[in-house]
Order: structure tokens, then C-alpha cells, then sequence
């Protein structure tokens, strides 16, 4: 089975759910990131504790505050990160940090469908732009062919709610805006694909799977653990490569329909 | 050969382009429909003059001041369109109104993407919610079986630039927010199908071609005139049916890739 290999590793939203697990299961490999920067809106409040104190036992794992709708809070991310590397690149970045409303096609808003597309959509485009130099420089430093993970990579962590034909657990919960924004992050991770294979990053949307999360336990009983889900992307991601560049991939690294 | 039979349509962003080229191709059909109600942001504009003088030669096209991206503009428009109706329902509504940006994913801003979602996603959310008592009405009202866009319908006008698996014309422009708005509308689309699949309104969303019209041509040569889409468009509407529900249809009717 192939290894996850990345020296440097960030994951956005990483106070709870899949981010805080994703930092979690990381830093417990035995070959694991040196660099892992953990990223949330704010690293100073109540429910940032649980990373604290995860950070605090682990040497490497670097908390930053960054907001995905605050264009100068990315930035201010991103120059600290280019700090702490020291001329070194990012080899993954995982654009996790996301939001849901529980709407209907009568209860949607205009203020909840542009807010929920400002954090998934707009937010990960922001942290993409702001760290894409980070990323071609980890992609040329490298001395691997092809595309990997553990070379250069960035990770959209959307939703088969998201995908138009599959349309997941729409019986429990219509979510409109939420799946028009993961259709449209898919989107944008197609149109990363196609704009970044010269520089060999590999760009994947991903469906984490519906999860016992404070997100997932909105719409009804998730099937999944995040702690099950997060092991098996962990053991997915390793083996992802150009083949899969630009694709949408289930948990377990089969390819979604759009 | 199908024939369109709608007593009543509505057609958003009507002043230029495909909807105002829907409204003069309808007005001209023998069986037109009896009101063609022409929506637009600012009727006493200089850009709805043309639309001024087709309405004047033709009686029932009704022109109404409807901005998509104002909920209150909208739902004035459809108490205007209630009274003029007086009590029966409206066939088809053709959510046409949208906007463009030339957005690289290296140029693409927050700003950009949001005013692009509020118009093309968010708008023709808020204009179907509104319209939607009409809608049920007019399906409720026909003796029809199944599903048409004679009897009730919403046409949510996308494109294949946002076909997440096609992509087309990237090469000649990458207009990020543009195809995540269109991909989004696709998603939205869906959701409409599922949610109104019980009240036997038939949801589409069409690709009318790359059109040259003011927002085709700044991409570079489009291949079609608008008058040869609409035609196209109003050959195929009329044998849309239950059997298309929820798809994402081409101008001469074959299904698109999401």
C-alpha cells in the first residue's frame, strides 16, 4: 500500500470534525508530516481547545487563525506559513472548512445561500490562490514524476450531496444551498485541475462520507465514525495520482459521478 | 412535430440577448401564447428600448421591472403578474436573466464570484419561489397528463460551460464564478425536479449554445446567432416531457453531462 510521504501538510477548519481528526490520525503516523498547520477562524476560542491541547502534545503541529471569508486573514495565513518553511514548499493542503444550513427549497434564503457559498466555494478558492505559490514550490523541489500527495496536492473536502446525479440523503434533508455549493465547489476543483496540471499539482474533490460530525448529526443518524472515515482517507489519499487528477472521489477512492 | 400550447410565459433578463429573442420569436408564433409577461432590471433603461418597441407592436407582452437579485423587486413582479392572470396560472417560466465575469483563476475575487452566484443562482431561486403558486396553479388547472412545458414548467437557463465533465470552451476563457454559478444552477435545477415532481412541473436546464450575443462575444467568436438558438430552443421545448425531468438538456434537446 503506498505511504503518505508529505513533509508538510495543511488542513483548514481543523478545530472539530474531519479537520481535527485529519490533524489528529496525521500526527500519530509513524512517518509523519514534519509540518502540520492547523488552521481555524479562531484558535482562541472555546471550541479550538480540543486542537490546543492536541498541539501541545505534539511537536510540529502549528495552529494559525485563518478565516476563509476574510481575504486578508488568508493572506496573513499564508505569510506566516511561507515563514515557517523557510523556503521550503507545502505539499498538501486540505480545504476542509465548511458550513450547512438546513434549508428547503421554500426555506432558503438569498443571505443563507450566499453565506454558505462565501465558506465553501469563495473560502476555498481564497486559501488556494494564497497558498498555490507554496504548493509549485513543493511540486518543483520535488524529485518524483507524476502527481501525488505526497508531492504537491490540494484536496477539496466536498460532499455526494454535491453530486447532481447522486444527489445523497436528499430525504433527509434538501440542504439546497449547502449542495449547490459543494456542485460548484467540484466545479472549481475541475477548473483547478485543468489550470494547475502544468505545475503537476494534483487537485481532487472528495466525499468524506456522511459522518457523526456537528455537521453530519444535523440531517439525521450519519452511518459513519469520523474517526472510520478519516482512516480510510488516510489510507486513500496515498495512492491518488495523475489517473485521478481532477476527479471527485468517494472515501474509499472510487470515482463519484458529477 | 410537438407545438408549443402556453397560454401564459415569463421570460427573465428580456431586454437583450436570448430573452429578448425569445419574446419577438414568440410573439410571431401562430398559437403564441395569449401573455408573455418580459422581465428586466430597469424597463425605463436605454438598453430595454428594443424590448419597448416590440411590446408596442404586440398586445399582451407585458413588460415588468424585476431584479433577480432583489426579493422585493421579485415578489412585486409577481404580485403584478397574479392580477394580470386573474386567477389562472402561468405555464412557463424561463429563468434566463444572468451575467458573466472573465475571471481567471489566477483573477477571480470574492466580490466577483458572489455578485455572479447572487445573479444566476441565487435570482433564479428567489424568481421560481415566487412564482411557484402560479406555476401549481397552472398545472392544478390543466387537464393534461404528465408533464410539458405547455402545461408547467421552469426552464432555468445554464450552460455547458458548466457541465463540470464537458467544461466547454475553456480554452477560451476560464471564467471561474461563471461556471460555478452555472454548475450550481444545474444543482439547483435538480433539487427543483425533486422537490416539484408532485406538483407535475417539469424542470429543465438548458444549454443554449455559445451565442453571439453581448455576453458570448466576450469570449471571442461564438458559432451561433441568437436567432438560430432560439429557434432551435423553441423547436425543442415543446417535446420536452416527464422523461427529461431533472436533466440537463442541449439546445436541440439531447441530455448533457453534468
Amino acid at each position: 500500500m503506498a505511504v503518505l510521504n508529505a513533509r508538510s501538510v495543511l488542513v483548514t477548519g481543523s478545530n472539530r470534525g474531519i479537520g481535527l481528526e485529519l490533524v489528529r490520525q496525521l500526527v500519530g503516523k509513524s512517518n509523519r508530516p514534519e509540518w502540520i498547520f492547523a488552521t481555524c477562524r479562531d484558535p482562541e476560542g472555546p471550541r479550538a481547545q480540543e486542537l490546543k491541547n492536541l498541539a501541545a502534545k505534539h511537536l510540529g503541529v502549528e495552529i494559525l487563525a485563518l478565516d476563509t471569508s476574510e481575504p486578508s486573514s488568508v493572506k496573513a495565513a499564508a505569510t506566516r506559513v511561507t515563514e515557517w518553511l523557510k523556503g521550503a514548499g507545502l505539499n498538501l493542503l486540505i480545504n476542509n472548512a465548511g458550513i450547512i444550513k438546513l434549508r428547503t427549497l421554500e426555506t432558503e434564503t438569498p443571505d443563507s445561500m450566499a453565506e454558505v457559498y462565501k465558506t465553501n466555494v469563495i473560502g476555498s478558492m481564497l486559501v488556494t490562490q494564497a497558498f498555490l505559490p507554496l504548493l509549485k514550490k513543493a511540486s518543483q523541489e520535488s524529485s518524483q514524476k507524476g502527481m501525488s500527495c505526497s508531492k504537491a496536492a490540494i484536496i477539496n473536502v466536498s460532499s455526494e450531496a454535491g453530486s447532481i446525479k447522486n444527489v445523497l440523503v436528499w430525504n433527509v434533508g434538501q440542504i439546497i444551498g449547502y449542495r449547490c455549493s459543494k456542485a460548484a465547489l467540484n466545479m472549481l476543483t475541475r477548473c483547478q485541475s485543468l489550470g494547475y496540471a502544468k505545475d503537476n499539482i494534483l487537485c481532487i474533490t472528495l466525499h468524506p462520507g456522511w459522518l457523526q460530525t456537528d455537521m453530519g448529526n444535523k440531517l439525521g443518524k450519519p452511518p459513519l465514525t469520523v474517526d472510520r472515515s478519516v482512516q480510510e482517507i488516510l489510507n486513500t489519499i496515498p495512492s491518488l495520482s495523475e489517473k485521478d487528477h481532477g476527479t471527485f472521489v468517494n472515501l474509499d477512492g472510487k470515482v463519484l459521478p458529477w
